[in-house]
Formats: C-alpha cells, structure tokens, sequence
C-alpha cells in the first residue's frame, strides 16, 4: 500500500522527515506493510538541485485539493502561516502531523475539536522532547494513573549551556557564545534561555495530564541569564547541580507550575541529563516515578518522531479520541509553588549565620537551604536576614 | 459501558491489579469513558475476609465460559499454567494482558499467531521494566526506527545489591542479605543475580526489534556473585560504577547479545538508575540514544502497566497487528561480543605494567582498559600478561 504525504517547510524538521524516510524505508515497509512517499513539498524558497526539486510548490492549495494527499507534515513552525494551512488541511479531510509546540500549545484544543469533528488526527509526538518517544507513552500513561508532578528538561540549549557551566567552569556568556557558535543557540537566545520555550513543553504535558487547556501566560517563567559560577560552586558543595527545569504539581486546590532554574541533587537521574539532551519526569500516583530521555532536538531524531506520528496516522482508522478541551485549567499563582529553596547572602561575617554554608574561595558569601515553603514564605522569613546580609541568590530546588 | 475482566492469580501482581482498578477508577472512566469491574479472580488459595472474596473462583472454566469476560489477567507466573490458561483464554475470544517475561519469552510467537487468528490481543507491557511505560513506545519505535543496540538495566533486585555496594561500600554477601530482609531478593537469588531474568527481558525486546524468536538459551548470562569491593574501587579510579547489563547489538552478520555485569561511565545515564529501579537504553538510527526509566518491580507500578493494556486492550477494535514470528533470530556466538574490557591482575610489582592504574590500598593489582575487542581478542592479548601476572578479573564496559 503506497501512502500519499505533503510536508509544509522544508527547513530542518521538514528536510529531515523526507530523509528519515528515505533512510529507514526498508525497515517501515517490512514492518508496517506501507510505503510511504512525499508527493508534495511546501516552501517559499527554491531548492535548485535539491533531490526533491520537482515534489516542490509555493502553492497550499495543490496540497489542500490533493485526495491523494491523506497526511500533512506541519514543519513552517510559529503561530500563523503554521495555524492557517493545519486547520485547512485537516478541514480538508487530512490528518495533520507537527513538531510545532507553539501551535499545540496554542491551538491544539481547537484543532483536536476540528479533527474530531473530520474525522482525522492531529499528531503532536516530536512537539515536546524532540525525538523522546514521549507523547505517546505518557498519553497512555495519564489514561491509566493519576499525574501527581509532571517535571523535566525540555530545553536542550539551556542544557548544553549549563552543563558548559557546570563540567568546564565556563562563565554563561561564554557557555552562550560557545553554544551559538555550535549552532545550538539562536543570536537572539532569549525563547530558550528565558525557559519560555520549555514552558510551553510544561503547558501541553500539563493540558494532557489535565484535559484542560494551560495558557502558557499563566505559567511563570524565569531565565538561566543570570546564573552565575557561584550558584554552581555552592550548589556542588551542598551535593546539587542546575537545571533549566519545568515543573507541574497537580494539587487539590490547582496547579503549582514553573520553568525556572532549580537545583537538582547529583543524585537525581535529571541530574545526569546532559548537554543537548532533553528529559520528562512523570510522577504517578500508582505507577511511581518515570523518566522518559532522548534527543530533545537535531535534524534526523526529530525528524523520526514526526515520521512515528505518520505511521500512526497511517495505521488509524478513525479519529483518536482526545479529551483536551479549551476548558482553562487553574494555575495556582506563582507565589504558591512550594519547594525548597537554597539562600546565598553577602556578608562581612557569614559564619555568623547558623547552618549556613561558606566556601573559602567566596568570603564573603553564605548559603543554607530552606524547608519546602512557598515564595510567599520565604520573603517573609528573609526579612530578618536581610538586616544583617544582602540577599545575593534565591534558587529552588527539585526534589 | 461497563468492562469485565478476569484475574488469574491473586499474588502481588494479580491484587494490585485490582487496587490500581480501584485507586484510579474514577480517573480511567473520566479518561475513557469505559468503567472496567473484575468480575472473577481465579486462585488455589482462600482469601477469607478479602473484600473480593466473592469473586473467587478456583474453576478456570468458569472464566473460560463467561462471555461476558472479554479480557483475562494472567498473573501467575511461570510457563506452565500460565500459558495453559493464557491460551485458552485467547481460543476462547478473550484479549490477554500479562506481567509474565517467561511466558512471553518462550511462547509469544505462537500466541501472537493464535491472538490474530482469534481477532484478539496478547498485551505484556509489565513484562519488561515491570512500570516503564516501555513495551508500547518500544514497539513504535522499532517500527520507525532501524535499532542498533537495545540494552539496560532490567533486575531490580540485582540493581538494589550492586547500588548498595558501590555506595555504602557493603560486601556482595552483605547487600545479597539486606536485599532478602527487605523482600527485594528471594531465598535462592539465582534468576536475578545470575542475570537469567534480565537476560529474558532482552529476549523480549530483541525478538521485537527482529520480529524473529530470540532463544534465551543462545544469550550468554553471567551472574554478578563474585563481584567485589576491588572492583568497585578500580572502576571507581577510572570513572565507572558497575551495574548488570543486558545488551544487544543488532550487527549485519547476527546479533551481539549479553547479560552480564558492565562498567557503565559515571557520565552515562545508565549509571544514576540506583536502587529497585530498571532503565532501558535503545539507540536508533535515526532517532538516536533513548532511555525509559522508572520503577522496575514493586506491586502498584508493575499493576498500573497492566491496567495500561488492560485500556489498551478495551480500546483495539481488532487484533494489533504484531510482526514476532517464530523464525529464530541469528544471534552471534558469545565470544564474538565486542566491546572494552577492564583488566584487573595481581602481581608482585604492579607499576611495572605500563598504561595500567594502581590503588594503593590494594598494593599488588594493577588494572588497565583494553580497546573495544571481542572474547577471543582478550584471551589472545592476556596470553603474554599471564607470564607475568594473574588474571584476576576481566570485566567489559558498557559505552
């Protein structure tokens, strides 16, 4: 059986999944009984003798009136052009596949609801994690147990460049440049080192866990921008590294969400998640904790997640039932997210402070950790502190 | 609409099957729709004052004829009853959902077959790393993916030994006896020190890579009984800890394959899977490295990945379509694995064995790391050292 697919973009993502294709063809067929081909390809530029030059089209609607055309790779990205052509190809009866968080995480409740009513899927695996086998796996799993933390690294530029930081030494603007360089980091960074990115990833784990849709407005996101030689020299000395980390608690009363730097034990299998690689941290009430880890971006392992979603919508007979409604979720306020925190104070006399930490190659410097407490609590217990030290760092930790 | 199901074995497994049903009850029938009752649980033993008691049946017929059960539990372990009963389970129109690595390792080809003529499904996600969400994502990975080496650490009671002495410096013996009283290991230990239970686990994933039988038998196993403090410190100077691996690597000739205790890089994730927990490790061509973490045993996770196929199996309208075929996999002579070894030698001057490290505490051994080479290399390459030095240890690295 020989299946029809268009792919929007032909950037990284949209190149890589027609060369995912090619490379594992054999293997797909032998196990799926399918064959997959790229009939169209969607770009505003010119691949002058790109191997795939003839499948090329400015045109959506070539793809949109193809009936021989069933599955639609979403690669363009973004929140516009990207929305327009999803939603009309799934109105045109085609099932949409898309690594494009921004649009998930914006629209994915209204497109589901299209999809449903068409007939078609909407497939999101390599939206969060990249190419971690993630979506899938952890929609099963939220069907099955009760979600209680829903946590991880999703961003593999901030963790290449704190694991620059943390292995090397490496000051953050060297760790940034040596990234850029690498082609990791973007000249404007801000969308990952400001863990706004990841807090997207957070926001449609969280929508999936919650059947409710979590406005990433509503999310709190801090940058690792700041972090500094020192946090990475206390933290070690007190047994943690730092991550960019998100983190969902799905209490009683709401959800208490973050993406912000925190300290992670060494002992933590988050704490071993290094350089490009991403992570998702699952607690279940029943099913304990679960690590889901792979490549969180690059060409090819993104591009094999977008192709494990075409084979999905291949084998699909009908719509995939979601229960992701546009319904909001209550996101607890910022200031109600209750963990330990580790202080650092600047001082003249820091081992005046009891249970603080010193470190002879900071002299002027202390650092303690708190109990769990909320950031209300902990402005509140600084208070006293503050007439005696300048309060230099507050950093949480995740345990 | 209401679902009922069966429980053959009312041990850890089966009864925490019914308790995850009930913890989560409300979450599965908000998520699914579906409400699933246990509606018989088969055990030789009396449960006086159960609060299923009423549903006990020692009669598997009863099961057996009740069209009313379309999806029978198999939770008693072993390749005896449990395959009797899983197959007339499934003669008689009935999916099975089952924890059970022997059953599956043995007979899954043939009652895959069986499972397809009879339009129902054979599910086993809790066979392998007991609560990882992993057989699901496994299969879907293979299908995308050409996998080049699927491993891990699948034994939580071995983890658990090993864990205790490279951290509190504990003896074999000594771990192997906190293990018991904590209930982690049995009075004869032998399945899961000597790696035979970790080695029916890679079966299971390496039949389902090849769609061809892997035979257990043809898996060289190598226990972890004589593993020592020695070989800890040594690993330690050179940056490993050691851990029980499976292993295999899909090469164009056959298949590399081992269960045996392996140096791991402190650096690699596999080596912050401490305590019960199990990981596996896959690395695709395309996908790149993946690891599945989580709760390797323990009654409520291994449950809740029954309940997972249990929801699986109410869902599938027809049979799951399965490429395991009884066809037996060409898997390579053990000698033919390869992969760095550690060397470890006692002699009388030990600095005199050029490249090799020295620990002052252990004054006559020496230890040294080969390059990647297969059993039949080693020996060759120690035929000189025996001149000088005895062989004390030879242990490979996993990488």
């Amino acid at each position: 059986m020989i299946l029809k697919i268009a792919i929007l973009g032909y950037g990284v993502v949209g190149s890589g999944v027609a060369e995912v294709l090619k490379i594992n063809a054999e293997q797909i067929t032998k196990k799926t009984g399918k064959k997959i081909e790229v009939k169209h390809i969607l770009d505003l530029r010119d691949f002058p003798s790109d191997p795939y030059e003839s499948l090329m089209t400015k045109d959506f609607g070539v793809i949109e009136n193809d009936p021989e055309v069933g599955i639609v790779v979403e690669a363009i990205g973004g929140e516009t052009i990207a929305y327009d052509y999803a939603k009309r190809a799934i109105m045109s009866g085609k099932s949409v596949c898309t690594p494009n968080k921004a649009l998930i995480a914006k629209h994915g409740a209204e497109l589901f609801a299209l999809a449903k009513e068409k007939g078609v899927n909407l497939l999101f695996e390599a939206s969060v994690g990249g190419g971690i086998p993630l979506i899938r796996p952890y929609i099963d799993a939220v069907l099955t147990d009760q979600v209680q933390v829903v946590a991880g690294i999703l961003n593999g530029t901030s963790n290449y460049i704190l694991t620059q930081m943390s292995e090397n030494g490496a000051s953050y603007a060297a760790a940034l440049k040596d990234a850029q360089s690498l082609g990791y980091a973007e000249q404007d960074p801000t969308a990952d080192v400001g863990s706004y990115d990841a807090c997207r990833k957070l926001c449609i784990l969280l929508s999936l866990a919650l059947d409710k849709q979590v406005n990433y407005e509503n999310v709190r996101t801090e940058g690792i921008e700041n972090i500094s030689t020192e946090d990475f020299a206390f933290g070690k000395a007190l047994g943690f590294t730092l991550k960019q980390i998100v983190s969902g608690k799905i209490c009683e009363n709401g959800v208490e969400a973050l993406a912000a730097p925190f300290f992670v034990p060494l002992t933590h299998p988050l704490a071993s998640v290094n350089d490009v690689y991403n992570a998702a941290w699952l607690t279940g009430k029943t099913t304990g904790n679960v690590m889901f880890y792979g490549s969180g971006a690059g060409k090819l392992p993104t591009a094999s997640a977008v192709v494990s979603n075409i084979i999905d919508a291949a084998n699909a007979t009908s719509y995939i039932p979601h229960a992701w409604t546009t319904q909001e979720a209550n996101i607890l306020p910022p200031d109600k997210y209750v963990t330990k925190k580790l202080i650092r104070v600047i001082c003249k006399n820091p081992t005046a402070i009891k249970n603080a930490i010193t470190l002879a190659e900071y002299p002027n410097q202390a650092a303690w950790l708190t109990p769990p407490e909320s950031e209300e609590q902990t402005i509140k217990s600084l208070e006293e502190i503050k007439k005696m030290a300048g309060v230099e760092r507050v950093l949480r930790v995740f345990e």
